[in-house]
């Protein structure tokens, strides 16, 4: 396997597997003298823990970030920032009978027909646990975006807290959509070719476990509109800056961004695993019942949040640094 | 600007202003010996021109792709295929007023954001006029697919003839979506972290100018259904290969590809330029009328779908090379 | 085949086979706003040309270059230059026996075991020609950093012009030393692990045809001596900037640069094409004689100093441009 | 700082300060299924430890390696390999002085100046102690390609015990040369323009901290030869296999392995740190002189060669990977 890595100036490395002993990356080409205050970012990955909300699994992982380089004293040294999370809550034994089986919609089958061989622990390399490391990184490049005034934050459509329940005791899962909107980018980021900024934001997001669709600004309702109707008129406000009066092109236009905000939206596709029995087959195709096992999401739309953000904000630091190198 | 480049193995590069001497590409990374029949390529390539149906620009481009490199009597040469498609229909005296203002919904002010200099000429690197180096790359990744019976097929949302008339009469523009589906890929392409097959074809296909949304399998749809409602059950066939039996997923499970024909669509939003007096602002933020000048489409779904599998042929077949290294 | 690009920032892809219908490249990254002078580019790029030495091959190509994007009105516009330089006098006649053999001390072989086809056709991509679509991306590198005060000079080891004539009478060839020495350099360019300036220098050379060693400051001279001799006391000069009395490092320390000079020295082996009878072998592995024919140099140290001052300036200006990420 | 990562397919990212909690690498692309060993993993990193020879630092680490990911029951997953090495005999104390002073030929002022920031200790991640992390994943390639039976043996010139004694004596240091042979490659591995091979080999070996020069083949013995002096006459062996009589080549021609031994050589400047006063600069460029202070090596080509074998093992497997795309 290869592409564990995402970003061009600013890079994610990631590595773990869901039950072995870490779980863990590299961030590198982060500027060198930028603060980060590790309690800070020990809260931001605490958002993506389980347990938290109704609905979420209850595998009780501490998810301590351990930072083992690239920090000193409070600030980054321009190396790389090696992280690991130590897995300590894995039950591997609920996953015996998976290892002979491929589940539906379950990376298990792809994953055998890639490799040939795969860790089933937990959904080993697979598992949404890789994202605790996505987090990490994101939280770090967040708190660099603060001293520059940029922002992001994401948010879940709203499930009934009843619906919620039914669900559960069904032991079916839902899914939903997560918007999510970066304030403060300055006019000129993102490449206008292949790497438009739109394009990256939806490679990252899209790589996120579970999504299934990605737009920004108006999206898919722009399809039945005419070009009239989505015009974002330029204006010249106050202080002597440009912006537009609308903002159905979410802060992109061509590929840059224009200093509006930026907004998409993710569309989340229910959980996969469901707590009740479920039709899968054995390694030889023969069909086979599984029963629940394991502890998992019924919804995942709250814990993905700092996810969303982290992603969000890994695009955009990197495109603020590629930025820098379009002048002499 | 840097990014011209898409690709992990399979690279593209492309070059060229809308109004300058030629555009190009360089397509690196294609295997030595493969047939290569320039006629067809050719033909693929005519199928994005203008003036062939009702709704597109009468800019009338000869568009014939000149191979300069990489394919030797009729063969590919393992060496990187450079082209160029000369630009000879150029009027850009259309685009003197253009050049000191800012239109809505275009890259005009993006691209002085970014770069402190452009050539408004044709809108220059931000014209649409670059896609037709990825078709020409696009062609010849297809010609490698069939090789291997793999597929790509693009269809558009139908539009009344009447609808679009009367759009056109009103200086207007429309959108839509475009399907694309992708037959005969074996499992076991994409990386399932961050270079999930479907992250990879979404920043792809979300490079394309004019692309808001991007989803595969049930995508969007997925949001407000049940886990129960979307599994995608496995049987085994009579030929004892191992097939679902509905196609939620796209194709793709976990990232990686699962044998079933992968399908996407892709959210157009309308031509950005329309044929009639427009609001937009001079280079000190003045608003400024502007009148319609210029050759453009009214609607550019038709023109797209090579653009579209052109797309999806690179990101399948860079992921059919990658797959090979899978294994010692 | 892949790896026709070179660069982080800045990067130069090249295509072309020594007798298809023209060699020629993507210099992408250039900051926008650069002027560029065409008419000293066509003359850089001249100095590599054949027939102005003694000892050099009578193969008369223009190498006009063909500037097709990137820059406009004398400037550099941000987007990729894709320029091309025609082939013209080709003979292929003269390669139809070598189409059949493998050279002692040629690509051909090595070629062959890799891609199982090859255009034999003056060495086809493997030919030296490759370099002029180098040197003028360097050529267009040199003026940027012309801007910047930086400097690359490239000279030869002498050798005794009677001598030269002696080795062409002989039918042999003759190899030699090449020193590049660039000046202006701020102290701070290059990545200190495996992007060490000089490591990136190194293999920017070494892949120049026929380059066989690289060392930089005193290089193997080191090997011999104590700690002691070699050591690059500071000084601080009269302007109160820091500096080193010695240069045993040749402008690099850590694999960044420190302000002095950055010197370097690469050993070209003799060229392998003889002006004589030569044992070669057949496809099957019988030997044969080869009879000289094609035209060819006895040396190549004056024409290659534009590529070596093109490869260096690509680096430095790379790094240039690197080192502009290195802060928030 | 970016460029942590070196390689294309198979690549290893690396991170670590001197005296920081852990140094660490992912190395990502090694293919699943592949048998390793973790004890002769370690029993080759234990070669690279200090206080085994004569002549080196007294830093007495244990420098066992935790792999936390890619490797389970003994096999690779497919997945990147995360490991880290404790850093547990860390003295900080003995770099208060020089954390506000140059030291000649050391990275302190290069450092300082790119990143504006420094961690001084130990020389934070300028310390050689980054190369723990290559040789534990150069270790992996090693046992991967001796499925593959190819080698890799590197060894240095030979010292005069004596003489290193008179020179520890003196509070000096020396360098020297380390050849490095890979036997076993199969003729057809290189990118041919700047990936040559060679060019690889020269990036990955300059990148080793202390190596000033890189040659293949002859090297620099080659630049006063005549061309019929260098030749390498093919000639088929009794089995029918493809060889040269000669090897002046280096195993590798128009950059591409051609089947012979593979061989290189590499020049060690002297250890820069002096065990006596050394002329130094403060922050402000004042002449200081250093006390030694530390604990370092004379003479580090002992201890050098499992890390210039890690270097060529991860070049040479991930060009074996690549020529696996290079048909369809």
């Amino acid at each position: 396997m290869m592409m564990n890595t995402i970003g061009k100036i600013l890079t994610l490395t990631t590595f773990g597997e869901s039950h072995g002993p870490a779980m863990g990356g590299v961030l590198d080409g982060v500027p060198a003298g930028v603060d980060i205050d590790l309690d800070e970012l020990q809260r931001f990955v605490d958002r993506r823990r389980t347990g938290q909300t109704t609905g979420s699994s209850t595998r009780a992982e501490q998810d301590r970030v351990e930072v083992l380089s690239g920090i000193w004293q409070g600030k980054t040294l321009g190396t790389p920032i090696g992280f690991i999370i130590r897995n300590t809550d894995a039950r591997s034994a609920d996953y015996d009978e998976i290892a002979r089986c491929y589940r539906p919609n379950h990376a298990d089958y792809t994953w055998q027909a890639k490799y040939g061989i795969r860790d089933p622990r937990g959904g080993g390399r697979a598992s949404a646990r890789e994202t605790v490391a996505r987090v990490v990184a994101g939280g770090i490049a967040i708190q660099a975006l603060a001293r520059l005034e940029i922002t992001v934050e994401a948010s879940f459509s709203p499930v009934d807290p009843a619906e919620l329940e039914r669900v559960a005791k069904d032991g079916d899962t839902l899914g939903g959509i997560i918007s999510c909107v970066v304030k403060g980018v300055p006019a000129g980021l993102g490449e206008p070719v292949f790497g438009k900024l739109h394009a990256q934001l939806a490679a990252a997001m899209m790589s996120i476990p579970s999504v299934h669709g990605f737009e920004y600004g108006d999206g898919f309702g722009m399809t039945d509109k005419r070009g009239s109707e989505v015009m974002d008129r330029f204006v010249k406000h106050d202080d002597g800056s440009i912006g537009t009066v609308t903002n159905h092109s979410g802060g992109i236009q061509g590929g840059i961004s224009n200093g509006e905000d930026i907004t998409m939206r993710l569309a989340f596709k229910p959980v996969p695993t469901l707590m009740r029995p479920v039709p899968a087959i054995d390694g030889e195709g023969n069909p086979v019942t599984l029963q629940p096992r394991g502890r998992h999401d019924v919804w995942v739309l709250p814990r993905a949040l700092p996810i969303v953000e982290a992603m969000a904000a890994l695009v955009i630091l990197d495109n603020y640094l590629i930025k820098k190198t379009n002048e002499l």
